[in-house]
């Protein structure tokens, strides 16, 4: 599978397809005849699988194709039309959404970040100057709380903050959102102590990512409290976001939640990744901020990155000053542990 | 595979998974490392197959995952915040697509429709009574032609028709749309005359149904001239429509256009369908319509709905009086040759 | 005033200023400083008249500009995204407010009219067929009632009709919304037997016309149960519908409900409207149909059509047959008796 | 007219009515019938004053009731739907137009300010910095430049960086709008060098606000070459923003371009802010920051604040520490010598 003679591949965390117990599930099911829509029991299995991973049984579990659309969808589900949704100027919402947000009419309410995150303190006063200033009706009105965990920057929230959104929200009666694109890599850290249950105790709603964790495509929305949003497939229905052949990700999901796969799915990509940043540190290189999952930041004299690119792939992240560069290295849940030795042998 | 216990299912074609090829092939590459939002090999290879069916090796071709959201990206692409989309009353943005265009701000502008298709005089007329109305500016610019190829009814435009609404359009300078959920279904069909070059030399846009049509998911849209949408990869991604691992959408339409297997592809079901048709009207049941393609359209007394619905699966498609209803059967790429045979027992 | 030598203009009712009152009460508060945004005590006057009016002590009353803004304003206030509006395929928001609806991003669910009304049992089979559908849930949820009244066409509900629509809109729990742009016409008319008490009564909101009764801009949003719509002041002013020095319309409502004057203002209208019928039907001509309200429309034949438009202002309805046309003529609050008696001489 | 026992107005720009032609002309001409939405002779007539006051005579000159509409409508007339606009964080479309772009679908793309102001550096950086980002087609693409003159804090352009805004615009081939809300009060500071001939040789669009400066309501939009929107009524009319009696816009545009009353209209607001901001200064207040025009933005202890309150009418701007607050007077069009006087007693 791994040839010497191909390139060092570390550009993201998307580049394969799926875990290999759902390439074979998709095999041998494949010319079963369900019902469409997510309404066949591949889905229902994978529903309750997820409700009971999330210790929530009477959760509504929905599942969409990609990140962008179920943050899109989700945020619409929870907004009124004069409504925004506070996030970090970071947060994949405000910038790399192509403004899939605002195209359903909502303002994204950029709070500044700190490596990625916002503080529940910043939030509250965010909207308490919303609310204590005399013309806040003509304001976009603060309307939702979107995080993400683990964040842009790999970087995690605790438990603690968790709950500390969840009083601010509640304080306000807003909904908090939490996009899980890259979940499976907080569950698999052990310096997380946020569990799927936990989501589900704090959250009005939470997604479950699939695609950069193992699934080919797919995303899994849990809410916990199903009242919270009654016409939810119509919502889906309107963003184009309902698959017809929806078993294909029931299939999916319901893989990676048997026998708890995808609370172990994420341990090659943080092993491979603490070594990425050992070695790195070990040969002199400087990270740019330390994050514990499956990204890594590093400092990369310019003169030395045209090097290094002949034999990596890697993601350009941001200028550090002219003579360097920030990189970033992803790993997945595919990561053999070779690359960490390949890389050894190319710094 | 087949089981004589189990209901015989003609619900609807998105019943069952993909091909055998797709499947393979998907099995086989599942650990290649490629970029994702379909900037990988294997998408390219896919697009020139398309183009080369096509006859236009200057097209666009995109992939997305569905249906709706391809006729919503595509919609929103054309018009202008000001204009709306000519549709027949029964197609199927008009309808089943939960307000997709209208979330994006554009009316849906319905004309009556006879067996699911609209005259290209019809829109001439419409058009030509917009602008001669007094007050035309203080409604919604018809601003793009919507037609479907096989329709919702699983009808058929001629190349004669094609080319009348391309004039129509010329005339306007509005862009022309087919929506292809169903292509292979024509294209298989001995009654179309219309063919992949023909779309592309009288469409601004198409798309070439997958979902429907032997993929797990996706479809392809074909934009002839690219210079008339430059930014369509923003629009698809500002729809949450752009897939990170877009190499399964190429995969699937790479097997799809080797060898033409698309040009064949829907044969079984138009065979299947024919079939099924004669052994209906062998039998004394009146078709509702007549269509050519992989849907069959039937009145049925609904005193015999009820054992019938024991041992069959099928869509309830209206009301026809207080005795009778009206039901689809549909066939699709898989379909065996047995279901036919087995409908003639049940009947 | 009035000049022999110019046009008889009925085109029609918004084609002059404002009553005298409010004239002059602008002209002698010119310099008044007062708060803006309709925060300022002429506002609160002219509200709590309204209210009173109304027999709503309780409303929330609010003044915006126009007509389109009015209904595309309380349309976004009441749906949520997924929803769209009931109302008459001739209704004002279905076709001549060049989309406003839907650039907000709702349906309007068209229903056939009969002269400009839809039947409260046309609505109930409606939103039943949707619920009765198999796939509702992929389709626009009827989330609101428009109707208005007087109508389109001149017609008007009776109160036995706004209480069916009621009855539905409870059945449902939607919202009924009535669009009152000729308000005034409908209570200066003997066959009306709705009052404003009953619209407060039985609608969730409507709004008193005033540009087309009497004032020079301006429309009074009624919304009797205030926390149906916690933050219409914020919806208002997302739709830039929130006008600055808000006392102008204070000023223009606070005259016209000073002694019950939108009781009577539309008198003169109706008076002269019913003349203008007489006389058409004594000198032979065919009324299009029967209306009882300010607009008069009457088929006319081409031929004499030429010669009528030297000497007449009037609208173009519709072309009747390939010899005939049906006009619109109109009245409004400040139509002087000469009118019909110079139509008289014409005719 | 000026009472001494009511406290010193100086809270906004929009307290008053109008100019005294203005409401004499609207009573004389109240009874006049004219056609609406704008196409009549006085709407024609201001049109060709502006046009020429612009040196523009091929202008396009629409006439819009508010500002928040006018910014609305101009940038979804611009702007494609993956287009945003980018705007000082300051700007009012940023903040205090409660989401109005964003309901459009539209981000605002917010740049930090200085004193209100964006500069065509910084505008330039963002474009180039989008451009060079690998992701850019994820990104929403900006598609217009949005400043206003006078900005948010009073704080004026000059030639020279319009001249550049320009010169970046058409580097990258997008419009340039200048939001004109005060504009009356930058042509009246000799400060000021940008004419309205500037602004109709280099903007795209502009407005000429009415409601701050004169008028009852109103803005009168500039747009120099017609072509760029060739739908622009359509535009209006969808977002609830044409005026039935239109006339009214044009009567008091038509007074404001009499005789370059517009040029001069601004003086008096001038020449009180100057001499507010002289007494402030020698009364050993400090100014928050200096700017030439019709705002003063002033440093008040708390403790002074309290009683300042009881005698004058100002608007909180923003706290500046524990014990201080910056405040906003405003001076308008209509503010009398005495004011300043009365001011000074106070203090």
């Amino acid at each position: 599978m791994y040839e010497a003679n191909v390139k060092l591949n570390l550009a993201s965390d998307y580049m394969r397809g799926a875990h290999v117990n759902i390439i074979r599930r998709m095999a041998e099911t494949n010319m079963m005849e369900t019902a469409g829509y997510g309404l066949d029991p591949v889905c229902e299995s994978a529903k309750e699988r997820i409700r009971k991973a999330c210790g929530c049984p009477g959760a509504r579990v929905e599942f969409l194709v990609g990140g962008t659309q179920t943050n899109a969808v989700m945020t619409d589900a929870f907004l009124r039309s004069y409504e925004g949704v506070i996030a970090a100027e970071t947060g994949h919402i405000s910038v790399h959404e192509a403004g899939a947000i605002e195209s359903d009419g909502h303002k994204v309410l950029a709070l500044p970040h700190d490596l990625g995150k916002i503080s529940p303190d910043a939030v509250h006063c965010y909207i308490e100057d919303y609310y204590n200033d005399g013309n806040h009706d003509h304001m976009v009105r603060p309307g939702m709380v979107y995080i993400s965990h683990p964040t842009e920057y790999g970087t995690l929230y605790s438990l603690e903050e968790l709950k500390a959104f969840r009083k601010v929200c509640d304080e306000y009666r807003i909904p908090l959102y939490v996009d899980g694109a890259r979940l499976a890599y907080a569950l698999a850290c052990p310096e997380n102590d946020v569990t799927l249950a936990d989501l589900a105790k704090y959250c009005d709603a939470f997604y479950i990512g699939g695609t950069k964790c193992g699934t080919l495509l797919g995303e899994a929305v849990v809410v916990p409290d199903p009242d919270r949003l009654p016409h939810l497939f119509t919502i889906i229905k309107q963003h184009g976001a309902l698959l017809a052949k929806g078993r294909l990700l029931g299939i999916q999901f319901d893989e990676l939640f048997k026998n708890d796969l995808y609370m172990r799915i994420g341990e090659p990509a943080i092993t491979a990744a603490n070594r990425i940043r050992e070695v790195l540190r070990d040969k002199g290189y400087e990270l740019y901020f330390e994050s514990p999952t499956n990204q890594i930041f590093c400092i990369m004299e310019n003169r030395k990155l045209d090097k290094f690119s002949e034999k990596v792939e890697y993601s350009f992240w941001e200028k550090y000053d002219n003579d360097h560069t920030v990189i970033r290295l992803a790993t997945d849940w595919a990561t053999e542990p070779e690359k960490a030795d390949r890389l050894i042998e190319i710094l």
